[in-house]
Order: structure tokens, then sequence, then C-alpha cells
């Protein structure tokens, strides 16, 4: 099979996440990086061009540009990763949408819920994929926690418990990562919450299949001159009764990325970390405890990898399955054919966007239930 | 040095925390058990003093008569150990404060608030010394903990995560310890939240000091028919601007006494579990983690057991210094000096029954934000 | 039930493991301590049995008048604790066996296997029992272990990893407890074959009942001065043709009381670590790994302890096991009844006393293999 | 840059280490996989080809005839990944040595020392460069705690224990992976020993940096029908006087890939596992223990890895990182310049062999001390 021609917004020197998903669509071989607008400071952009192999020709110095130009050549790119700021994914998102390219989009889907759901227009009427990259979906003990739930192995669920803590926010700082993160003109009016909340929330959704219906936030800010919130506090009610509990946080010394979810039914318990991915806790109610791992005994399908049970695999891996479920779809929309995947779409990048409006919004009201809808 | 003499008020055959006292009475040999009512039942509570060696004479029907005999004896028992069900505190505390007699008690203080204030007013007024026993307090590295966080070596603290995760109760069950603690004219209006939120709590009071502003709670039963709450989520917020969340449950399959504390402050963290309980890590920001154990490099004098490090001690031990710590205050009062200890007293008490009550009332108010005062 | 009226040879003030067998006795309340010889220093033994509530007419100034006098009483003991150095074992072992009182001895057995062959000898010939306090066999999950793989949980035993790694003399060190321990006139010829290997060895008897063939020894001492060895690797072969390794060292930085055994069958495994002694992994080829806890589900009965499962027990609750199992082995004996217990005892002794003599001799030997026999 | 024309021999449908070699060679980007011997199937060959877009003419039916080709083509392959079993390892290396082609070769290096040494001839008489894949040195931490001793921070280093255990050959199993490795013709003489126990023996040497004196080994055979070990127990001795052991087994039910290094020196130890990679406890004597984490604070330059701390990196990473190295020494060749890695090469392939041969030799001779040299 011919690799699917990629291109590529953001993501120029210096950049973090850009990086990422070239080797995320890298390590299956399913992909070649053919064009950018990889910076908006043109000289940046010429010369992570070079870098990266991509043609001069095909080095834009804008997004609309570029959207333009590959849709009109007969080898233009098939796909585009959008991986610029939050503030910024609207635009390219909706100009590749319109061209007909499918758009691979880094999360939360975008600052505002306005351009959220002006770009969720154009996914609808545009006959392109969208995919957002919400990378911890594609571990595969997490696909293996939310199949077990599926089928009823933990009876109905009851209680959730997420996290997802960090620490490099403890103190003021200043550097390309933190700034734009930590400004609510780029970042949106979330800090924290849309940061990683939106990332402990989605893997809940993700795993569970619960139906939300009412949260209560509190949200702070202790850095001295922070301007978003760098802790987040929620309560979560769930359709069906379950309760559950999110905490969120920039400002926990000692947690590198503390995502850890843990799930409870009438029936048995679930427990996984992202730093430990490659195992899973399954707790049966009034049986030992058991350990699954990735591809070990007792692990479904779901649950296999790339290498044998034993060799760890890690975040780049569960971020290039996402890439792979994307080129799965891309080549079954090119061939017309359906094809189920379990990749996070447009809605997930909504619901996203919801659920930090709707932390900001309690928050401001002294942490009132406030519906996600 | 002769031992205290001792009685206790329940604890006769198929109790079980009557059991854990008294080895935690002996382990270090301060303690001679000479007198009991140990059942409400005659033959039980007789049986009951016999295979513990309690003299026939000093086997009491109530404990109205032993307060009253045993205050009248020369020999009479300084200092009495009270384990009945939480609706059973009030009386027998009252009635030994009254006689003068030390009272070592379980916790919760009570199962009303209205009975707590009772006791309060009785110790307050007695000569007597009233202890409670939120054991948890008693493991070294609980208290190294808290040693360290009086000492600045957080800083600031600004987010507390604690939790208390059982799943005994997952399913509908009936049994001396599961019936009372699931009925609420026993256990009082708090099921989950007393029984174990309570400690919880306590423990993150205990360890950062920080002073209570205001919670909101959300109580849930999971199990048809029950009672009271099974599962316990609550947002507080403290003097200062400290936050926190404290989750209990006893529907969580796979927990069994999963009691954790997570405390980060402006310049480090620390985390501690109680089925782990002789390791507490401590990760300043911006260094490598540390793990601190008992009696190990790095812990101090709070950090010391009765055994070397590596030699793991657990809940009797911990339990076992509540009793000599106990011990301690006896002597001292007894011989009119004055003592430091870290013993929970009667404001513990009394604070526990306003966290329950403050609970109870904030999640019948649909998790309306309740002071604790 | 009466105390079991017990005296203490060793264990004056300032002594270590003295006060751990007298807090093992104390925990289930089954002995008294009613006499003593405490120490070879006479105003030592004085004051530490004044510390202790011994009469001063029981406090003796030498093992053998205590034995004498005693024996003569008709409250004499009924069983002495010997926690002497090893070198001072064999002369109260055999006094007291022969004036027939019960003897719980600490271990190893004696400083040289020909002491031991004496001990053995007075302890087939006396009415009195004989206890060697290996106290890690009283670990609750070590005792499951054993009940599981007799059971044949496991298939055949294959492979046994043993280990012992502490750190406490990685430097030259002078106090109480290190410098008999590395004095070959008070230790034995074995340094840390004889303090630790020894444990590790009958842990690894007591759980797998491999029977033993002959042993390979590499002994080093790595402390400047040091004239005994702190660090041993031994490899081992079993009856029936099952291999292990055993490693003991006093010289691994960051361990301190790291006793692990590893047990592979071929039908599953297990592992057990001394610093977590509540759980046990237990891992059937082909199935998933499962985490089995003290009192907790899957465990049976061998695996219940004093307090339910997450609320851990620890090194003195093990200790106390044994000192429980010889009270119950004593009354039996008084009784004229059989009993069963899981003890160690002479012949335990003696085999540990071979297996420091076979590590010595095979480790001269440029680590020959050598019979334990 | 231009990525690397990289040829494969081995490696075709059905395989398993050519899959791993592909991935690794992608992730970063710097490799083109042009030309093939993938099979001695022919079919199987030609499609195994065609799935990795290698033009038919570039997909020989032999390793000679592809040595013989490429070396001729102006755009032949730069390099050449050897992915065959062991006994298949040594006609290509010394053909595409021969052929000034550089040569990534899987271990252990042959099937027998005589091979190894003609390829070691080869390899000294080459312009190209030899590689040896012994892809756990490429952790991040592995480099880490070489860094570390090194510079010092154990001091001098006494004991070593290193395992790498697993349990899939617990009962006799038949398929591509095990049939050969369980085949004297194709291992050589050495099963575990040489599967798994030379990257044991590789990871000790190359974080030690100690030099062997001799060995004493245990081979043993335990699933009935088994030609080769399936268990290794090795005692070792350094020059300098540092102690080791190691223990390699394919029948331990329960472990995945449990390679496992620990260290101790004078002043510190180190403790690394492969199934945890991006973590290494490092433990100062008297000082609490730390734990380092990949990229994390106090990690030095060796320890950084593609992503940022707490963001798991695998055995894919570690492996890509060999393929990496590899990528910058064949540049700093192909332009004349020196340049320094930690690449694995002819040396240590060869005495990976010594180490199989040395064990084997040993074992036979009852565990006599066998010489590495």
């Amino acid at each position: 099979m011919e690799p699917i021609r990629l291109g590529m917004v953001g993501g120029g020197q210096g950049a973090f996440i850009g990086a990422v998903h070239r080797i995320a669509a890298r390590i299956d071989g399913q992909y070649r990086l053919v064009a950018g607008a990889l910076s908006s400071d043109a000289a940046r952009a010429h010369a992570s061009a070079h870098d990266l192999g991509i043609a001069p020709e095909r080095s834009y110095a804008s997004y609309a540009e570029m959207a333009r130009a590959e849709a009109a050549r007969p080898d233009g790119i098939e796909a585009v990763a959008i991986v610029t700021p939050n503030h910024m994914h609207a635009g390219p998102a909706i100009a590749f949408l319109e061209a007909g390219i499918h758009v691979i989009c880094d999360k939360p889907l975008s600052a505002t819920l306005d351009e959220a759901d002006a770009i969720a227009k154009a996914a609808k009427s545009s006959r392109a994929l969208f995919i957002l990259t919400h990378n911890y979906t594609g571990y595969p003990m997490v696909r293996q926690a939310r199949a077990m739930i599926a089928a009823g192995r933990l009876g109905a669920v009851r209680v959730v418990q997420v996290e997802y803590a960090q620490d490099w926010l403890t103190e003021p700082v200043s550097n390309k990562q933190a700034d734009w993160r930590t400004d609510p003109a780029r970042s949106g009016a979330g800090g924290a919450v849309g940061d990683i909340g939106t990332h402990a929330w989605n893997l809940l959704r993700f795993v569970t299949g619960l139906q939300p219906d009412r949260i209560a936030a509190d949200l702070s800010s202790f850095v001295p001159g922070r301007r978003v919130d760098d802790n987040v506090q929620v309560l979560a009610r769930f359709k069906g009764g379950a309760r559950g509990m999110l905490w969120a946080s920039q400002v926990a010394p000692g947690n590198e990325n503390g995502l850890r979810l843990r799930v409870y039914g009438a029936a048995g318990g679930l427990e996984w970390s992202q730093e430990d991915p490659n195992r899973l806790w399954f707790t049966p109610f009034g049986a030992p405890k058991t350990l699954l791992t990735r591809g070990g005994a007792g692990t479904g399908p779901e649950g296999v990898g790339r290498v044998p049970a034993g060799h760890p695999e890690g975040y780049l891996e569960a971020f290039a399955t996402i890439y792979a479920d994307a080129a799965t779809a891309i080549r079954a929309h090119a061939a017309g054919e359906a094809v189920q995947t379990l990749l996070p779409g447009i809605d997930d990048g909504v619901e996203g966007m919801r659920f930090i409006t709707a932390c900001v919004t309690s928050s401001a009201a002294d942490g009132a239930w406030t519906a996600l809808a």
C-alpha cells in the first residue's frame, strides 16, 4: 500500500506536539509527510520544512494557501495534522475540511465553544473525516478496559474516579509550551481544565460509556499572576445514577503525567494508570485481584499491541495507534467502504469544549450543578 | 511502673473492634484489663469476661453499674475503653467522665451531633481525660508527614486529596458488623461518611493542620435497600485558599482499607497509603522523588516505631501507639504534670460529627456549600 | 486460661531482639514474664528486671542459677526465651532443657555445629519442647504459600530464588548489634550467612518443602577489616532436580530487610516479600497474575491473621504467631495431648547450622559442591 | 538529510524480530527500507517484499546475491539488518561486511564461537561498521545508570544481581519462534543462556563496566524433551573483586520479560527493571531512596528520551535508539568523521558467545569456575 500523503499545520522548530505527531505517523509506515505550514514565522517555517525533507514548494506561509494549493495538486495531501495552539485550530480545520482534506487535529478542539461549533458545522458538511487526537484512547489496556465494561464484566458502573496530575506549572514559568497554555487568549478560558482535564474527561467517557448529566466544579489558580486555572476539582453525575470525581492539576509536585482512571461497578473494579500503561487491574468482587497485561493471558484482542507482553509500549505507540486507525479510516473512505474504529471525532471535540465551558461556568457560580448539554 | 487498670464497655464475644483495642493495650505492656461491661446480653458478658480473665465480680451487667462500682473501689479502673456501636457511646462516655475515669472511646464520637455536644460538655467539666481512637494518627509515617508540613517542607499547602475506599458493602450483606453500620438508628445519619469518611477527614486535618471553611458533598446509596450512604464525594475549601477532595466508599470492589492521603504545597508533595504504611513519598519540586521509610535515613523522630526499618509495622502497632500515648497522658495526669501528646480528643470527635452532619446537610441540599462550624 | 509463666535469658537494657520477643509474647496475652537472667552485667540485669516488673528475687545473675531455682519453685517458669548472642545459646538451652523447662531460642541455633549437636542431644533427651524463632514462618502469607505448594497449586517445583538483602553493614560500624555479629568468636564462622542467610534458607525450606542435596557458595567480605562474610551467593540443588539461588548481603545500599522468595513450578509461580508481607503473588501459568491478600478472597485459613484484610500486619504479629503457636504446644504438652503446629524446632536449628557450615566449607574450597548432611 | 538506504535479511511474513527492527528504523525517520532477502522461501520472500513496498527487483532470493547486487548499484543499500535465526547470522554478516555494507545484526552474534570469530575477523578487515542490537542498552535509564556508575556515584561496585525471567517455554510448545530457539542446530548450544542470558550479561557489562574474571554455571532443562537449557544460574567473579549472580529462565510462570539489574557499590545502589523502564532507583547509602525518572529532575542528558517525563517510552523506542545511534555512526563514517557512540559492536558479540560457551562448559564440568577469555 502507498503511504498516505500527509501535511502539517504548526509543529515547526521548537514545538513539542508536532514532533510527537510525526513520530506517531511514522511508526507504522502508513504516512509520508509532504507538505506543511509549520510556523507563522516564515524563516522558521522554511527551515523546519527543510529539516523534515519537505520540498520547498510545498512549505507554505499560511494554512489557507496550503489548503488551496494542496487541494489543487493531483498529488496533494490526503490528510493534514493540525498541531497549533488551541486558538489556531478552528481556522485551518475549517479550511481543510472545506477543501475535502481529512483533518487530524490536536485537542482540545478549540479555544472557545463558538469555534468548536463552527468546526463541527464544517465537519458535518464536509466529505472529509475529522479526527481528534485524544491519544490516551490508543493505549491497548484502555481499550481492553472499555471492552470489559461494555461486556458487562463490572456490572452496572456506580463510581468513577479519574485524575490527571502534573507539576510543571508549580511555579511561575515562561517558555514556549507554558506561555500559550496559560494565556486565555490562546488556550481558551480553561487552563488545566482544557489542557489535561479534557483528557481525563474523555478517558472516563471512552472507557465507561457513561452519559453525563451535570457537573459541579471548583477551579483554582494557585500561582501568583496566573490567568487561568491550574487546579480543577469536579463532581459529576451521570444518567442512571453513577457518580464521579475528576481532579486535574498542574501544581502537584511529584506528578509528571499522572493520568489515572478507576471504575467500580456492582460486580467488580478496574484501575489503570498512564504511567504504567501496560497493566490493568481487574478486581472482580469476592475474588482475588488480577493484573492483566498488554498481550498477556486473559487480555482480549483490544489489549494487544505491536510487541509481545512484557516489552513495554508507551505514549508514542498509543499515539501511533490513533494514526493507524486514522489510516484505516482514510483508506476505507477512499474505497467507499464502511469501517468501524474507536477514533475520537468531532463529537468528542465538541463535548470536550462543553466540559470546559461547564466547568468554568459552574466554578464562577460557586460550584453550581451545571449541565453539559 | 504498674500497669494502668483498664475497663471495657462492649467488645464481648463476636465483636471486632474490642479485640483490637485489647491487643493495642497489651503491646506495650502498660495496661491490665480488670473490669468490663462487655455485652448487653448478660450470659455473653459473663462468658466474655471469663475468657479475658476478668474476675466475675468485676463483670458488670451495665456500664452505669460499672462506673459506679469501679469509682468506689480503691483498686478501681483508671481508664475505660468504649467499643460499642456509635449510638451507645454517649451514655457510657458521660457516665465514666462524671465518675472521674479516663475515657478511651472509639470513633465516630457518637450517632448524633446532640450526643456529641453532651459528651463534650461532660468532658469539659470532668477532671478525667477523653481520648478518641482515630488510630491512623498513630502510624509513624503519618506523624512524620505532619511534622514535615509543620516544618514548612512543602511550603504553603494548596491541594489535598484524601480517600478511604473499601468494598465489603458492595452487595447486600447481613452480619454483626454490617448490620449496625447500615442502620441509621445505631450508626447515625451517616453510613460510609461516618464509618470511614471521618477517618479520612481526621487524617487530612491531623497531617495538614488546614482549617476547614466549607464543604460540598454528594452522598449516594448504591445498594438496593441500603438506608445510609455507601459512597461519599466531597469538595472542601480551607481557610487561606487550599482546596481538597475527599472520597469514601464501601462499594469499590478491589479495595480493602484504601485510606490514602496526598498533599501538595508550593514547594513539594507528600503521599501516604494505609496499606503500605511504612513508606512516605516526599517529592520536593524540581528534585528527584524520595521515598522515606519508617525509621530509615531522612526520617525524623516522629517516624520511628518499635522495630528497625524494613521490618514492617502495621495497624495494630499504630493503634497501640494511641494507647501508649494515652498511658503517657494518664500517668502525667496522675502526677499532676503537663504533657504534650498528639492524641485525638474531644474536639476532634465533635469536629468529626460536624463533618458528618455537614455532609448529610449539603448532600440533602443538592451539594450546597456548607460550613462545618 | 492462665498465662504461661515465662523467663528470659539476655534481653537487658540496650538489647534489640529481647524487646521484640517480649512484645511478641504480650500480643496475644498468653504469657507473663516473671523471671530473667537479663544481662551478664549484674547492675544492668537488676535494672532491666525492675523496668520489666520482674520481682527482684527472680532476677538472676546467671542462667544456671535461674534454671536451678525456677525448676525448684512450685510457681517456676514453664518456658524460657533465650535471646543472647549466638555463642551464648548452647549453655542456657541445655541447662533449661535438662531442667525440664521449654526453650524458645533465637536463631541461628548456635555459633558452631558442635554446639548445635549438643543442644540437639539435650533436646532429644528432654521432656521439654524446643522452639527456634524463625519468625518469618509466622507471616500468614508465608503459610499460605506453603499450603498452596503442598496442595500442588504450583505443580512440581523447579526453580527457587531467595534473597535477604540489607545495607546496615555497608561501612565499618561499631555498636552493640554490629559488634557481636561481626566477631567470629560470638557470631560463629558465618557473618551474613548466619545472621540472615539462615533466615532465607529456612524460608525456602519451610515454603517449598524441597529436600536439599548440595550447595556451592561464594562468600565475600567487602568492608575493610571485616572478619566475617558480608555478602553470600549460593547455588543450590535439591533432590528431585529443582534448582535454587540464594543471595544474602549486608552491604547492599537501599535494602533494609529485603527478604524475598520466588518459587516456580510446572504449573505456576509464587512471589512474596517481607517488606510487603500481606500480599502474595500467585501466577498460574497461562492465566492472569493474581494478587492474594492476607485475609482476602481466595486466601485460605493459613493466610488469616488478627485483623481483617487491608489493615496491614507486620513483623511483630508474625513473631507473635510463633509465640502463640508455642503457647498452644506448651498447653497441649501440659495436658498430655498431641498437637500439630508449624513451629520451627531443633531439626531446623541443626539444619541451619549445617547450611552455614556447608557455605563456609564450600566457599573455602572455591565453591565446590558441598552436601548439607 | 536523506534517509539511509537499508536492506534486510530475514524478517519475512510471520517473523517477529524483523518487524521490530523495521519499526525501530522508522521511528526517527532516518532509514528507508529498499531491499531485502526476506525469506529462504521464495514465494514468501516476494510477498513480504511487496507488503513492505520493496521494489520487486530488489527482493532477492539469497543474501549472497543481494550483497553482490546492492554493492554494485549506485543507489545500493548503505546498511543491512540481519534478523535471521542465530545459525544464519555468520553467512550474511560476512558477505555484507566484505561488500563494504554496514551490518546491523541481531543477537546473539552467532550459533557457535567459531562463527563468531569468523564474523569478527571479517569485521576487523572491513571498512564497514558492525553493530549488534543489544537493544536494552538503548533505554535512557540504562544509559543514565551507566553514566552514574562511571561518574563514581556508587563508589566501587561490589555486588551485581542480574536476571532475565520469562515463562513462555514453561510447557512444551511448537511454533516458529519456539522451534528454532530450542533446536541446538539453529540456536547454538545455549538455549535460555543464549536467547536471554546474553542480554542480561550484556546489560550488566554495559552498565557497570566491570571486567569479567570467571563464571560458574548450572544449566538446567526442565521441560521433558527439551534439547537446550531453559533455566540458567550463574555465579560471576570480576576483576577487582566484585561478585555477581545471573539468573535467566524461560520456565518461570508469571514472568514476561523480567530483565532486572541491581548494582551495589560502597556508596550506593541502583535498581532498574525492563518492564518499568522509565524509572531508576538510586539509593545512596545513608540517605533516603530516590526514584529518578526518564527526563525528570536529577536525571542527566543520558536519561532523556523523545518525549517529556511521565509519558512512558518503551521497548520500541529503546530499539530505535540503537538505530538512531547507528545512523549517527554511519553518517559520520561517510563523512570521514570520528564519532563516539554507545553502540554495542563486534567485541560485545564475541564476548556474548564466550559467555554462552563458558556457561555450557562450566555446567558440563559440574559448575567449575571457567574463564571467559
